[in-house]
């Protein structure tokens, strides 16, 4: 047999898979107008009330099964949706199309779904597709509920999903589901999905522009998420190429499992700190699992993005003492509420109408707008510091100002916490995020002021390149191998070097092993990083000869563009890689 | 008679006025349901139709005196505005509400406003609260319309008026109906409103909370647009203090117009290139007028803004040709569309829908990924180079790679037009706005590229800060005096001297004479700016000495906040200011 025309993708996450296609186009709700029988309305209705429920349900399964398997960020889609489907206005008018109308409740989906569509676009331009494409997501699930034979056939082990995009919350559902990969014709590379993916470690291609006409339901395919391949019906040579590659990966993770007791060390002798990227329980044991040095960043606005109210002390102080208990000494990084537009609680703190929300009330702005709430965590956070080491780490930071103000609310909140009797640490260090770039560009107006930094770098590219992360059209913009971030990078590090103030990076990149020789040369001693990248890492440490990474570094920050940046990254990655 | 009791609020525009007051709550549309005879129906109808007419001739009138009279973001409201006006589902709802309920016009004005705030909001949380906004100042123009004797009382010369908040196209239009001042209870420095009010030398005063409490119609005034202050009642001491005050400005003014033909030199004898802003041809003749050195910044968008299909070929090259000619000798610099989602054309050639639109396809973005249009506009401007000296310049550049991409193009445009025989100067200066972070940071990279660069502050301390220059809740975080700028900018300025590239600011605070010592002192020796400020700054150039600057150019940098960087300019600023 021979092999199929192959076709060409993104690699968005690692990995190879073999499996069946199922080929899903867009899914559209029946537009047909044929009537019910008017005896069978009221079950209708029934039908629709118990697909409701059942969608309300799912969503909250998979928010308690997401939390901590993916970042944070997703979560917010799951409100979003559990906020439609939570609309009465809009299950009332349902009703009242299956009442009036005989509709069936999937028609009464689509009637009502093109009102709505309608609605927006006769008021606001196109200024609103994306919550049309959640209502769309919302309505295919409940057409999905509804009608059962069309559900994906969940269950049957090895298929490859092609479809149109993939909303996080479903993405995750995948692998139990038996689903082996995923090919997207839409998406990017540093979509939500896109990172949920490499975390879940399923293969995923995307921007495979041609999947959907020219795969087929049930056929064979192989992908390739390195290198963004697929190839339809694969001929015997292609499938002995494939099972020696998923050896080799295999063989390659084996390898990676050997180096959890093994020091993340360089050639030439020097440790190099890794600490992690926690949002959960689980992910405390793994710091210990994984010879990790600690928390590097907790980031505690789950807390606030749970609930409809906002999280008193109490609960707020247990989330945080057991967070360092469970380091037995390590430090904890405590990341200060970041929520904003972009990443709203339920309780109403975060604005929700911004025009930039990325540009907006973020962060420590927010905790310095709403002091009440601010003060509330920051006494939840200093009263754990009775229990091991505590580090305190404020978001958006973009000058001298914010972390005076933060101090002085510091100060006086430990001096009434020790009144009250409360054991609290003398030692919290304060640390700010680095991602405004004024803050990169004025640490030199603060550092006096502060023990640590963090660079974020995933927010700081967005902003040094004025490219929205989650925005496909500027994703050419969105460019970590930029010679800007790399000039940011080294003169942050040279001025903590300096100060003796250390500096980490909690960024994406931080997590991508193969920027690791390029991050060292920088200077960078100290990563943050997600618990499922941290082997690669420090396997990537460990094939550094860091004298030599340091006499490369000016070569490295002469790069004039991505281009540049990459030639030097051939160059000098370690030759088993 | 003892002065009243004074309101503070923040000055927004320079000078001092007195008047009577004119208080205006915000206009509510009657709610009441009177309905009017049946025989009264049709009526009603052609008076609504009426109203609309003359909104939409105004919106139209107005766009004629502003264009050029004004930033040319503020075009983009009366678009909105005339679209709301011309959008027949909203005209046809208001139609029928008259028709079958018998409203009054006012009536079914205030129905139809409340169900569209209604569905506004049951969709779509508060996400459309600006879109509202538009609406009720479309809805309040009508209604001022439909009731003659509710009608802003234009003509009576010498109001000071008090409000909650001020649209662009209202405000342009205050100073020929006599209004001499301007009092806002919301509202911040940097609104589009503030900029105006400058440019239109409105005295204005914002953020004056308790304005609308406090005051009444009728009642005598003094605003100051420096300090802020509001003297209600004023006694005859201060009576006497504002006529000194007036008398001042005056003397300032027409010491002002002497400047006219004066040198821009500092006290030390060092010439410092102005160059203007422009956007309609009024503004060319006043580079002769003031003594500029040519046009700075001209911004083509706005041929892009004006209809409804996109300007060609021969339109442009004759408004760019004319530039030119105008110009006898002087260069003309004209920037390329800088179009995006915040900034949409009529013919949709930008984004609508992007949900950080500042952080999307804009400026060279659009260009490069629309090379048809683009191509059009480098032809045009080409060709213009065939009259007399011309400069390109490119908006949002990044980094090397869009610069090379213009290059690239203009070459093969070049020689196009060459072979068919149009006059093109060899000597079309190429150069890069810099207002994204990454091409301050990494002009290192691409200065071998261009012949020039000119840096946009006002959009680089949105992207530095991470703070909306239009979000009132983060206009304390929008600070163009943050040590980050002023690093960036000395940065920038030494790669400029060093490779011999010349260096100019034009953005609003090339214009702020306060700034003038600081922006001398970094090392900017080109200014471009509004005419309406360049002969304040060649005054404050000719009182500094430039030795002195320089020699305090590290303690400028050593600054770690904005009040460091407020007190090196009071101990920096020439005595007469």
């Amino acid at each position: 047999m021979a092999g199929g025309h192959r076709l060409a993708g993104m690699g968005a996450s690692r990995g190879a898979a073999l499996g069946r296609a199922r080929v899903r186009q867009p899914l559209l709700p029946e537009t047909g107008r044929e009537r019910i029988a008017a005896s069978r309305v009221e079950d209708e209705i029934t039908r629709l009330h118990v697909a409701v429920d059942s969608a309300r349900q799912e969503m909250a399964l998979l928010r308690q099964r997401l939390h901590g398997a993916m970042p944070a960020e997703v979560g917010e889609f799951l409100d979003l949706h559990t906020l439609l489907l939570d609309d009465p206005e809009l299950l009332a008018a349902l009703d009242e199309l299956i009442r009036s109308q005989r509709y069936s409740a999937s028609c009464a989906l689509g009637v009502q779904r093109q009102r709505l569509a309608a609605l927006f676009e006769q008021m606001e331009d196109d200024y609103l597709r994306s919550r049309i494409d959640d209502l769309d997501h919302v309505i295919g699930r409940l057409l999905q509920l509804l009608n059962p034979q069309q559900r994906p056939s969940a269950g049957v082990a090895g298929e490859i999903l092609i479809c149109e995009s993939i909303a996080p919350a479903e993405l995750v559902q995948l692998p139990a589901s038996g689903v082996v990969g995923v090919v997207t014709t839409g998406g990017s590379l540093l979509s939500h999905s896109a990172i949920l993916a490499r975390s879940l470690h399923l293969p995923l291609v995307v921007g495979a522009h041609q999947a959907l006409q020219k795969l087929h339901s049930g056929q064979l395919l192989i992908i390739d998420g390195d290198s963004g391949q697929i190839t339809p019906d694969p001929d015997a040579e292609q499938l002995r190429q494939y099972r020696l590659r998923v050896r080799e990966l295999a063989r390659e993770r084996r390898e990676l499992q050997r180096l959890r007791s093994k020091p993340s060390r360089t050639l030439d002798g020097c440790d190099i700190r890794l600490l992690l990227n926690a949002e959960s329980s689980e992910d405390f044991t793994q710091v210990h699992r994984l010879g990790a040095a600690g928390l590097g960043l907790y980031r505690t606005e789950f807390l606030f993005l749970q609930g409809s109210s906002l999280p008193d002390e109490q609960t707020q102080f247990e989330h945080y003492r057991n967070a360092v208990l469970a380091m037995a000494g390590r430090p904890a990084t405590f990341r200060s509420m970041d929520l904003g537009a972009d990443k709203a609680d339920r309780a109403g703190l975060a604005p929700t109408h911004e025009e930039n929300p990325a540009l907006g009330v973020r962060g420590i702005r927010l905790s310095l707008a709403n002091p009440q709430v601010f003060d509330t965590q920051l006494r939840a956070i200093l009263r754990a510091s009775g229990y091991g080491p505590v580090r305190l780490l404020l978001p958006m930071v973009s000058g001298r100002e914010e972390v005076l103000a933060v101090r002085r609310r510091l100060r006086l909140i430990q001096r009434q916490l020790r009144d009250s009797g409360h054991a609290v640490s003398e030692q919290v260090a304060l640390g700010a995020m680095i991602e405004v770039p004024s803050a990169a560009l004025a640490v030199h107006g603060f550092i006096d002021l502060i023990d640590f930094l963090s660079v974020g770098t995933n927010d700081l590219v967005q902003y040094l390149l004025a490219a929205d992360r989650n925005n496909p059209n500027v994703s050419a913009y969105y460019n970590p191998l930029h010679p800007a971030l790399l000039q940011l990078l080294a003169q942050l590090l040279d001025t903590g070097a300096q100060a003796q103030i250390p500096v980490s990076v909690c960024g994406e990149i931080a997590g991508d092993a193969r920027l690791t020789p390029l991050l060292l040369a920088l200077g960078l001693r100290e990563f943050s990083l997600h618990p499922n990248t941290l082997l690669e890492v420090r396997q990537s440490i460990r094939q550094c000869d860091l004298d030599k990474l340091t006499a490369a570094r000016p070569a490295l920050l002469r790069a004039r563009d991505r281009r540049g940046i990459e030639r030097w990254l051939r160059a000098h990655t370690p030759a088993s890689h």
